[in-house]
């Protein structure tokens, strides 16, 4: 496969529940859609109907596997939970696919999670000496287990105990026979909002997912809030002690939709500032600003804008390269990039050309852009990147690679300049960035993001990690369907 | 579809193991292959390379998952386990195919399972009450949790404890890191046999599973044995009160394969002795002996013999009717049955024709066959049958129609006659089922043989079944994939 | 692909037509499935709904090609041609599938074929030089051809015209927007039957394809007859000058299924009366007649009959060997023909075996079977073959192996008795199998039936081949699909 | 299928070719490739070996058919020639796919075309009259008959008195076993350029076909010229009569890729000429310039810079519409085009929006799009269009709706504004999009484009149509496979 993003971190997850609309499945068939750059590998909706549960779960995106009319009417009911995901823990097999779903000691039970328990191993492995078998090898079946042997009497009882021992990042949405439940961790790292449709409540973990089914957005989940909605309506309990939050602020660089708004503040906007800013902090001669696109495109209209240089369409995406494509010959591996991406000749020959990205993490992908826009017949090509230097892995829920494999891990700016073959190179910095995106430098004493992957500042005990006990692999089973 | 054997009772299994074979998936495959007529719907195989697990399950038939050498290379170790399946308990989504795996506090621990817990539903209650989450809607699960949950150490002690608590009709097959197991219930209902190969030990539910392999047959399994397996060869422990045995006499009759030899007693061989039998008690004079293919053969054969009437095939078998054939329309929906069998014409005009079948089960089929010779210009038809009138279900791990549906059940001899629309119906009776088999009359105080779909005698407890609170479905989900 | 009959001669073909009845798609598709036996890669029908054709082909069997309603429903009007095929002539790539269709000057003209133009490469080569364009490597399309730019007026003319230029053995079924027509070649090599259904006109290979729709049997289209069916009937055109029948004396012996009658004499009697021949002519002591499933069994039923030796199922056929299998294994190779067929080792151990098969082409299965029947205790096995030893290739339609590969061509008797492993070995006389046919020994002036593959005596010129210029491909073009 | 393009004209169809490249299949892979925008329903390679042709096609995308390194190895040899498609004339039926190949009397002859026969039926009729038989509705395939039932001796010569009889715009390429031949119609209504790659010659319909494989672009094949390629190199016959050119002008505003040059003109260049002429001639005061993503961009960017106004992302386009997602529900469909783009919600609310698009066909998707503006919060709307008003179909291969159909044909501004429900609307002036391509008004003698969709004025000849004899279809076969 040759892909662009290959070379950026990947979110894992995305989660939407609704509670008691007429059209549950095609409502979460959308709201998934609306939330696939959230996740491409996997999808899962279930819904119950008053007496029983329903499930379809499939490899591959929301359209393929619930874009059929059949699908959609064998998911009866009107309450419903689903899941697009990349494969952080658990390898892709199909039962690794969320939603999960269990038949608990008081009825059906069935969670979608967005985040990751950084004591998950330990846990698992204390639950299978009690007996518990486990069937996928992602830690939202931890979750699962806690819950079903928990020995409280009531679900929200046993799904507070079952938290109370869970360390890490986590956005979920439960849904039994009669509830819908939204969670987010007690600091809030990954996204979570609260919406309603005629009067049917909604959860997702974008605004984006409100929109396209024409919800209204009613409020961010708060931190540490667990949202009960019944036929009572909506009721909050905050079963942990009060904490600060640090949201994750690479969603507003790269992950969340441009159109999405988090905590009220629109994203597309956001990243337009940090451009603006970054133009301010690294301005440089030159004749065009020129996105990588397509997730380099608002940073590069605000840096544009604030230096008053032409904003070009340099760099053209190929909308027709599926999942598919095999680069088609050894002899020709060079040109692999250019599936992708061609580079816009008339409007690079000759000019001194400023490109504008998100982010760089292995900076394989940077250096075949910068090789193709000087083939063009570039002059000159300065790199701005609207991001602080990537240095450290993430272990809250998205797919970073090793430090060995981060550039800025291993290279300071000089030989990374020279790494990407670029006249000039400049990333924001930690205070530009907080600037851009609150107004004030980052406060050192509580800082107001979590900022883990450019600082190695961690707000949540890494436990599995710091123990040294990670296993190769967490089933003894090699499946292979 | 179009399915003639849609009339005959259905077993709902066939296992396999082989233990320290530098070959064991392809020799399991190939087990598993000779046993397909156990079971087409699904099927599956674990292995065990010494330090993993590995597994291969698909719906369908043995060829079409185990065709290919990658699959087979992927299943890599020198122990496996094998499964082909129908669906007596537990629709047939892909996660309800044989062998189930689970890690297990001492490690990986896998089974294959052909019968029935009687009083499985009640267990399942009391696991899921405890906490016990389930995957499947097999009793096969009910066997996991119970050794999962179990207070004893060794695996052996596990099994044992677990077994104490289950009721039914079982023969097992079980795989640890080191030990390969094999179990019958106490009355040791459904079949298991032991056999070597290069000095490695084989376990399959018949013996041409050993021969297809070129495997010794060494012995039966006896009932309520429970043979291990290790690298220090096989130790048999009996943990139950010692029982008689009450072997399912249809394995005889129609299940096993005419080439299998069952306590040593020859499939085939007891076919023909039976028609031979049904011969003397039933003699009709006429031109033809005609057996309906494929399961009627042997009986008419030993039915011609003794009779000295002509054997001959005057229904010929198509055998280019895969599972994918739907009758193309509604007008000719009549014509069902000939898609898999016609009529030998030139053999049957004129003729009075005596057409031996193994059993009858709803009759729908008997009456199309006859209808199809008498079409043929057949003057008169008899029909014989190989077995006594079946008048009861199965609980025991064969999927026989509710007794509503068995038309022996509802209707008497005079009127099954007419239904069928035969000249002359006889069964063989009780008595010369068993002296045909065992040279003696049915013993009333101690059966031989269990043949509760005939006498309504059941030797085992029906627990679920008599408590009345079995579900219509054990699972509140209803998945799609 | 493990396959027994891969040692079988492989009939090319089998074609059906029926004109003006209400279902014909679906009659059409049940017909073919009768004739599943004369091929089984590929298969098509064609209709007319009284204005348009319409057509649906595939690789793979009739019931996987036509089995839903919803084929059947597109397959629009009361006409339909349909066809089975093997692959003699043309690599089985989709657009090789027949029935072939071509819009001509006259309107819509559609062929189905069974059998081979001796010079349909020369045929070939001169329309090419004239401009035509040919899509598949089949001498259908030559007949096409031929009639697409013949210079007479009416399609009746054009066809007549056509197949004057044509050398070679064939049965061909056409269908145009009013007419449905049938022709035998002048020798009646290759069968065809008319029959008729609630007033509607049946062409068909055999007439099993009669009997599963439930039409009556007519007569035998004559050899060198053209049939034209219309709304006013049948009318016989005998464009040929009168040559005495050559029907293939190999369809009685192995092609045709055991239930069909050609010119009035039943396959499945016919085999029974060689068996019997085949026993006077070479008797052997011994316990027990077992024939090679299935093709083997009428034959041994008559040779069991007519020697007082028991017959006896000593090799049971395992009726779940689908296309798919591969062997498993490198290892386990030399079990490749149990996937198929396995001992039914009670009945034969201690025991001296006649094992009776129809005929021989390599031996290499021939060979296997004996192993396998010896393996499991055979005392002694003889084998009788129910046809005169293969020597010669067929060019009528029938995929045979060349000369240098068939074992009768290059071994004599006792040679091929050490190579089988077999105690002895007969084959029936040509005389022999002349009186069991007919009554009579062969003429050798005027032979009653073609049998050029026993004695080279072939009726037909072979002018393509005695040319030599045959190519080792017809096409340029190398396809993938 | 939801589409947004479904509203926008369709270029049916990309040709490749290159002559004498080791690497053949896989650059016409990439080339076809970056010609995916041109056709996405089928694709097609043909390459020759020196001794043989090989072919794949297949429907779908370039990728899904030519992504495997098994498919490029099977196309050997060092001269390819490929397609890709919609399906103006002809259904999309696998032997549609292009490159046609065809055996004619010289040796093999393969063809890919581009543009439409405007007497295309007419000599088709008169070809089947000679005997010719078709197997395809393209006609492509006219091209081939006329070739091999053409009197001359040598291929070119037989393509000159083929080429003589059409009428109509096409762009070709044509592959015999030693040349490569490229030709455009009299008028140069299609594109088609020349290029070397290693000395190697490439023809494509545009220069990003070159740029993906690294080719040098040398010049375009010129109007009514016949570029024969062949190991002594390019030769240039020009068999017509000399003309004008009248290069189809909507190449420049929709069908080209941004970035390919046609006629040293850059496409996305000439886009946001044109975008700045129109914000000259339809000025209007407002916050934002937004584009209909993505063929809006350049002529928004262009109208941006021209006017001033901010340029914004206002509408985010999904990626992740594949072709298979289908409107899950009836009561959420007039959602349908948020499955494709979304309202950039914070960007549009409160704010005097401006509109881009390049075209406005039906205005189905315009009036969804304006809502979905509206509904974001859009105080003012204001739609502008980068070319004049589409009113007429065009016959020279695009595909458009009938005249019926066409909302400019049938409403004035002021009603298609209402019909919109934009504030206000402009189309940019015929003279004015003249003097953005090429600095002056359009000559009414000689028009410098062919602007027939706007203009009426139709440079060839309508045959067929004005005949008025053109069919429902083409053929008399329906055909599912």
């Amino acid at each position: 496969m040759v892909s662009y993003e290959a070379d950026k971190p990947r979110d894992e997850c995305g989660i939407f529940g609704i509670f008691s609309h007429h059209d549950s499945a095609a409502h979460a068939a959308l709201g998934l859609h609306s939330l696939q750059h959230r996740g491409q590998e996997a999808t899962g909706i279930v819904t119950h109907d008053g007496r029983q549960f329903h499930a379809h779960r499939g490899l591959g995106q929301v359209g393929e596997n619930f874009g059929s009319q059949d699908v959609i009417d064998s998911l009866r009911g009107t309450s419903a939970i689903g899941h697009v995901r990349y494969s952080t823990s658990g390898e892709t097999i199909l039962r690794n696919v969320q939603p999960l779903f269990a038949d608990l000691a008081f009825g059906g039970f069935t969670v979608a999670h967005n985040g990751n328990l950084t004591n998950g191993y330990s846990l698992r492995q204390e639950l299978v000496n009690q007996g518990c078998i486990f069937h996928t090898t992602m830690d939202t079946e931890v979750i699962i287990h806690l819950v079903a042997t928990s020995s409280q009497k009531t679900v929200i009882d046993r799904m507070v105990e079952a938290l109370y021992q869970c360390v890490g990042a986590y956005s979920l949405i439960a849904m039994t026979e009669d509830l819908l439940i939204g969670v987010r961790d007690p600091l809030g790292v990954r996204p979570l909002v609260l919406g309603i449709l005629d009067g049917a409540y909604v959860l997702a973990s974008e605004t984006c997912a409100l929109d396209i089914i024409g919800a209204s957005y009613m409020r961010d989940i708060e931190p540490g809030e667990m949202a009960v909605i019944s036929s009572s309506g909506v009721k909050s309990i905050n079963p942990f002690a009060p904490e600060k939050s640090r949201f994750c602020i690479f969603e507003y660089i790269y992950f969340a939709r441009p159109d999405s708004a988090i905590n009220g503040i629109g994203v597309y906007n956001a990243r337009k500032r940090i451009g603006a800013e970054l133009a301010r902090e690294a301005p440089v001669e030159a004749d065009v600003v020129v996105p990588v696109p397509d997730s380099g495109v608002p940073a590069a209209i605000g840096f544009a804008s604030e230096s008053k240089i032409a904003f070009e369409l340099g760099i053209i995406r190929n909308h027709y390269v599926g999942r598919t494509f095999i680069e088609p010959s050894q002899q020709i591996r060079h040109l692999g990039v250019r599936l992708k991406h061609s580079a816009n000749r008339s409007e690079l020959k000759g000019k001194r050309v400023i490109l504008v990205d998100d982010s760089i993490v292995r900076g394989t992908t940077s250096t075949k852009i910068v090789e193709m826009v000087r083939d063009a017949g570039a002059s000159q090509v300065h790199m701005r990147i609207a991001s602080p230097p990537t240095e450290y892995s993430c272990f809250y829920g998205v797919d970073t690679p090793h430090r060995d494999e981060l550039l800025a891990a291993n290279l300071d700016l000089e030989q990374m300049k020279r790494a990407i073959g670029v006249d000039s190179l400049a990333y924001i910095s930690m205070d530009g960035l907080y600037r851009a995106m609150t107004g004030h430098n980052r406060s050192s004493t509580e800082p107001q993001y979590c900022d883990a992957c450019f600082s190695g500042d961690y707000p949540i005990e890494l436990a599995d990690n710091d123990s040294g006990n990670l296993p190769a692999q967490l089933s003894l089973l090699a499946e292979q369907r």
